[in-house]
């Protein structure tokens, strides 16, 4: 499990620094979202990424630290790009939204961090601005038509239903779905004729 | 955390291991949504609840009896019952919903079941029989207008929205939220005028 892209490296960290940071990042990702919560400890990872435990102290004192850098991957998942067309820009970051899921397995990541945050005031703190930064692009998109409570149901009711039917269906939405949904959302937020 | 009701004990049963079975599920469920999957073991719950590890045991012989019939107690949360106006029955429904995640951690107990749901096909199996069931009064109150896809997509849509603002933004739906995306989603599938 990895990002689509690594971020640019920071020029002042020795490239080979930045890799191993990335290394442990996503070995770290992949425990969470098959193993759960739990699992990533500096010992696991150091047995599954192959550096020594000294090294991943070193980069990460606590596992807080260790666990915020790996849910932060979850922030460069690409979204769509919007062009104007608000049907076709609300399927296409709905159908990116789709592809972190089935790619990068976002949906669970995203439970995993749901949960631990109803108990962690700095787990929350991570979970507000990944969903945040997760929502902006179809927030921003609804925001051209709706406000207040509507722009707050409409967006949970686009991100809520693919997040559902993944997590609680174990079905990942496909483009038929996907379209659906939007339809009528788009119908539902209409001015009357 | 406990259902509303205890469903009627089975005559058979002694009261006394109906109680102790009950008293049991309940400090698991409680653990579940607080700690996690992983902290529901049987050492635990002999601490947590006052029986003996050979008591509870002989009651659950694995870990998965244990947890399947923890969350088997989801199924005993109170739906609203249908009246027959459409928009009402959904706002009901949807409010008993948002009750379950207030009052009982339905979301948190929802969001574990889901990702364990991932790896272990017994724990599958648990989910789909609830989400189903839980599902089943919205998906059948939309079924008087919807169909296939359309069906599909407005079920996970309201539900969807319910249980993403609450685990993903740490927000119970109010009233005013239910109502809201209620009214967005029969405006989206009512026939054309």
């Amino acid at each position: 499990m990895a990002p689509a892209e690594d971020p640019a490296p920071d020029p002042a960290v020795d490239p080979r620094v930045h890799r191993t940071r990335q290394d442990v990042l996503r070995a770290a990702l992949g425990i969470l979202t098959t193993e759960g919560w739990d699992a990533v400890t500096h010992a696991r990872l150091a047995a599954h990424a192959g550096y020594s435990k000294v090294t991943i102290y070193k980069h990460w004192p606590t596992r807080t630290d260790l666990l915020r850098d790996a849910l932060g991957q979850l922030a460069d998942i690409p979204h769509h790009a919007p062009t104007g067309d608000l049907r076709a820009d609300l399927i296409g970051e709905m159908r990116a939204f789709r592809d972190g899921i089935r790619d990068h397995g976002l949906d669970r990541a995203m439970a995993v961090l749901g949960e631990q945050a109803r108990h962690q005031a700095d787990v929350a703190a991570v979970r507000d601005q990944l969903v945040s930064g997760g929502d902006r692009i179809v927030r921003e998109l609804l925001a051209t038509r709706l406000s207040g409570t509507e722009l707050l149901a409409g967006t949970r009711m686009l991100s809520g239903a693919m997040f559902y039917s993944a997590l609680m269906y174990g079905h990942v939405p496909d483009d038929d779905i996907i379209v659906t949904t939007v339809d009528i959302l788009l119908r539902g937020t209409a001015a009357p004729a």
